[in-house]
């Protein structure tokens, strides 16, 4: 009860309280806490959002990949509202309206014989759960995931996360988890080289016996620590490796599930059905926390003779499953997954373009309508080293700095800069970012030294 | 998109599709998928559900004892759908109006220099926040935590709990977690026993190395292990020798904080602070899902040169934080926790009536609504062992039964019934369970074989 004379709502007009109070009161993920006042966000509406100083942003993150139908969508804030009228919770062990709508939903709409959900409040509890399935189902206790990927911040969920963020955590992270290499090549080279694909798995596997692994883990496609789009083949020749050793294969598709790619799933674009699905983030867009792990009938069978090994006080959550139905009913009345595709072809055109005008741009990577674009150095190779420092690191803020000062609100992770906005968005606001992240760029062509 | 013939609501008239959809389409948190078809809840108002057959139950565990404010609270509901109309979402690195006053709210609502929020969606994450805080702030690694718990469901937090829950995760456990008893004797026995209080912490430590220990987690009351009431000088004990060896003190009070025991804070009521605190559930009645990590400033100073080892999507979720504010205020305004004070009393008046009835009554713990009822055998142990199976726990079943019957809903674990109504009970909901129970107990004392 040390208010340290900090001014509350009450007694102090304006917003200048908001920032002032998250600095002294809220803990922000992964920062320190001694860093700047944060940015007050005090409107937001589709594809755009306001600072308290006025600014205008448009959200090419969609907060943290999220937003796939933008901010405050009116239908689904409807929704919520009428859902909160509703139910907003009962717990998990009644049937419920919602619930079990969310549920026939999901089995309709997901490929092969996914048909039996698990509903979290998020993606790394998603993750916690499919691990615990995946062991429960086969007895086995290993667990292969990539080095870079991000399934969540659970010890669980970390200990499966390559992410540099697991660093934190060790040494308390969970035993049996088993690293491969993803199918990238820092710096560029063969991702078709067998070292990254079925042939590296299957040499993992043959060192740490393939009978005591219960699943291989990967995102679909990458996110965060990406974008790392597999090669042809590349999720097709995993899953044939996991069928044969009788290993369950868990696709995350936490950040590119409901849309995020151009198809409603990540997974129909590599043609392969993994036994169990995660996803979070653009199930409802994030209105009201919500995850889901997704199992195939066989898995469900398993469970019939098997307590499930996962549990939350808010699994299955009527209001965040209320608002999942009506995101999804959303996606389909307004076309929003066919939006992400042809918008997302468009941003490809003319990042390519960017490509080709700026020295600083060695390629771009992505799907639908997530995308990073490599800034490279003059000999092709990235133009900041993995967790640079931030003097190496110049460039990369400079390309974010400039493109926030003209309105476009991007990310960057080490050498990538990351791009990701609301499927919703239209071509004009596409045509604006490329026009913005074209000026943008020129600070990075200035650290390499051409501008042309 | 195997869906088995089974109806949609769009093709089905009526509630019977629910359950059905539930049952082929959800997985149950902790249970063999093939149990009974669940109950539907269809309708729900301040302590009272409804099911789809038209039977009412008074609510006596408030769900998942998260629903103090009871079902659909008019003045909550209303609150959601404003925050809702206003924000939904907003990342967790901005400053946002809702996370910000919520934070400013509980700064002032926590005792001693609890100042700062880590916001999680639940108690678990909350929980996985504060040991890798913990474990952050002061460099060390082990955590001492009880055997009677229960910290939630993700490998961090499921590794802290001693709840049989955990041996299914086993051996995927984080290493570094060490076991105290807890002033608990099965049977009964002398709590007050120093093998039970710091002397006992003392000597764990010291086989433990005192050095190498960041924390020590313990439910300040235990919830669904228990009840377990500390007995006096139990908590300042403990906090003591903490304190002598560096070691932080981390009181989970996801279940008994926000009036659950007659007090904001259970901690009120054993003049101690912790230096983390981790609440959930009755922050907001779980709404929305919402869980919260809140430390010391001390700890908070620690963490501007530290990053926070701890993050999720949906840190500070703008909707679920509103939520919280407006339970907040209406728990203020309605007396609500005041109300917990008096019903309790009153509930623990006539459940020590029901002792002197029953002979199956061995006795009764708790604090403010929370109690539980000892089911006794004729020579006053527990009438039905830890972890019975079906034929052993046959009397609790039965009396679990018996209440439901009469439309009181009520939980069991082992050989004691469980009771926790919303906060907002009245003194004739208070006396009308009562009498439910008097009934209901007597399957008890017939398995005792002496009815009076
Ligand atoms: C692929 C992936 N998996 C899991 C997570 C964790 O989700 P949450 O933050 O909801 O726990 C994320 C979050 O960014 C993610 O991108
Ligand atoms: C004391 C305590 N801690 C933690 C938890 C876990 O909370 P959640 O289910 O929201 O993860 C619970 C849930 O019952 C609890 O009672």
């Amino acid at each position: 009860m040390t208010s340290n004379g900090t001014l509350t709502p009450s007694t102090e007009k304006g917003t200048d309280w908001i920032a002032r109070a998250h600095r002294d009161h809220v803990l922000t993920s992964w920062s320190k806490q001694s860093g700047p006042d944060p940015i007050t966000v005090v409107d937001a509406a589709g594809c755009w959002f306001v600072d308290s100083n006025g600014n205008r942003y448009l959200d090419f993150l969609s907060q943290l990949v999220n937003l796939n139908l933008g901010h405050q969508h009116p239908r689904l804030v409807e929704a919520i509202t009428e859902q909160a009228r509703k139910s907003c919770f009962i717990g998990p062990t009644f049937a419920n309206e919602a619930r079990s709508r969310l549920a026939l939903e999901l089995d309709a709409l997901t490929p092969g014989n996914l048909t039996s959900s698990f509903f979290t409040t998020g993606g790394a509890a998603a993750n916690e759960a499919a691990i615990a399935i995946a062991r429960a189902v086969t007895g086995r206790h290993k667990v292969v995931a990539r080095y870079r990927s991000y399934h969540g911040a659970s010890a669980g969920a970390m200990t499966l996360t390559g992410d540099s963020r697991r660093w934190g955590l060790e040494p308390l992270t969970t035993p049996g988890v088993v690293r491969m290499l993803d199918p990238y090549v820092p710096g560029g080279g063969n991702v078709d080289d067998p070292r990254y694909s079925a042939a590296h798995l299957e040499e993992v596997l043959q060192y740490e016996n393939p009978g005591s692994v219960a699943a291989v883990i990967m995102e679909t496609v990458t996110g965060t620590n990406g974008p790392i789009v597999p090669p042809p083949g590349y999720l097709k020749s995993i899953r044939e490796v996991c069928d044969r050793h009788g290993i369950l294969l868990i696709c995350d598709e936490v950040m590119v599930g409901f849309g995020r790619l151009g198809t409603w799933f990540g997974i129909e674009q590599f043609d392969v059905v993994p036994d169990i699905l995660t996803t979070a983030k653009g199930i409802n867009s994030g209105y009201v926390p919500l995850g889901a792990t997704i199992v195939g009938a066989h898995i469900r069978d398993v469970l019939r003779d098997i307590a499930l090994p996962a549990g939350l006080t808010y699994a299955g959550h009527p209001l965040a499953c209320g608002s999942a139905v009506a995101s999804i009913e959303i996606m389909k009345s307004e076309g929003v997954v066919e939006n992400a595709a042809t918008q997302g072809a468009r941003l490809q055109r003319g990042l390519e373009e960017l490509t080709q005008r700026h020295p600083s741009v060695g390629g771009i990577r992505g799907l639908g309508l997530m995308w990073g674009i490599d800034l490279v150095g003059a000999d092709g190779s990235p133009l900041i080293p993995f967790k640079g420092t931030p003097e190496q690191s110049a460039p990369g803020l400079a390309v974010v700095k400039a493109a926030k000062e003209r309105g476009l609100w991007i990310g960057r992770q080490d050498s990538v800069i990351r791009l990701a906005p609301p499927l919703i968005i239209t071509a004009d606001e596409i045509d604006l970012a490329l026009s913005i992240l074209d000026e943008a760029l020129v600070h990075a062509d200035e650290a390499v030294g051409v501008v042309r």
